[in-house]
């Protein structure tokens, strides 16, 4: 696939097919990948705790907020949650590197045919007690996965256009983005 | 190609082949595939200023550090500079993002055979009067591209082995990195 249809089609997603799970395996070549990625001085300050299994994820699951900008959608339902989780760690707060490596982990992940929503709206100290991560560690962000189970589409908008993503009827996830132009300066 | 594969090969890039620059165009299509990439709330804040040509990419030159790890080297030589960078820029400091995006635009560059250097040790004020950039904005990070004129290798290293990254005298950069089993936790 070509890289910019990847990078598009490479969606927060928040709705999944809990039947067709993501394995250990699947998660740990998500991590082989990020931790090639570039970093600052190439100091590989991250660490990552995945989570698969539904005894696991259900240990998670009640300890994230989904969605904020949909009020009344309190998170996926039962048989569309996510089936597997990444928590990247450090003991700083990288947030560069966070982000390089959570965006190659998307990626990667779509690439697979696997969705991905990276969380911050997370209850931070009770998810690392819940997965027995050292104190010394800052859960710098939680990135959610699965097979999607929705649809979303990505509507360019003018500059000073609402930005909320919302969902219509039929279901469908719009995500307004601003065009090239809008993001261009100088 | 498959992403992990691109993955490893979109290395730090330093040294670059001058007589094939980047285009404005391929600045441009680098910075359609990060303004749709995932971002906080979906909230978009980031801003890009694309330099590209002779001119604009000299008066950036001088106002950046190289390689911090190889003292002997001030950075590349005439013939072998960066012929494009894109500035990111934001009101705010989004760190996260501003590492998605980059690294969206790392990985994109890749794919078409364009190298990339994320510059973090630059001369903000400086780079941003020499480009014009309202002083409402922080300059979050320089990525310096050009056509790879250079050899760069990841050598896996045991945990607690030195990451300092290294030329050899065959000119090849080498990149140690630690294995999977040494970033996963828990």
């Amino acid at each position: 696939m070509d890289m910019r249809e990847l990078v598009r089609k490479a969606r927060t997603t928040r709705r999944f097919d809990e039947s067709k799970p993501v394995t250990g395996q699947e998660l740990r070549l998500l991590v082989d990948a990020a931790r090639v990625s570039s970093c600052g001085g190439n100091s590989q300050p991250l660490r990552y705790r995945l989570v698969s299994g539904p005894a696991e994820c259900q240990k998670v699951f009640p300890l994230v907020a989904w969605a904020a900008s949909i009020p009344d959608w309190s998170g996926p339902g039962a048989g569309e949650r996510p089936t597997g989780y990444i928590a990247i760690c450090s003991e700083g707060t990288p947030g560069l590197d966070t982000g390089i490596a959570a965006q190659t982990i998307q990626l990667c992940a779509a690439a697979q045919g696997i969705g991905a929503c990276m969380m911050g709206a997370i209850q931070r100290e009770p998810i690392k007690q819940a997965l027995n991560i050292d104190e010394k560690y800052n859960l710098m962000l939680l990135i959610a996965l699965g097979r999607p189970a929705e649809t979303i589409v990505i509507d360019e908008v003018a500059a000073g256009a609402d930005l909320t993503y919302y969902r219509t009827a039929d279901g469908v996830h719009h995500v307004p983005k601003l065009g090239l132009d809008d993001v261009l300066i100088g």
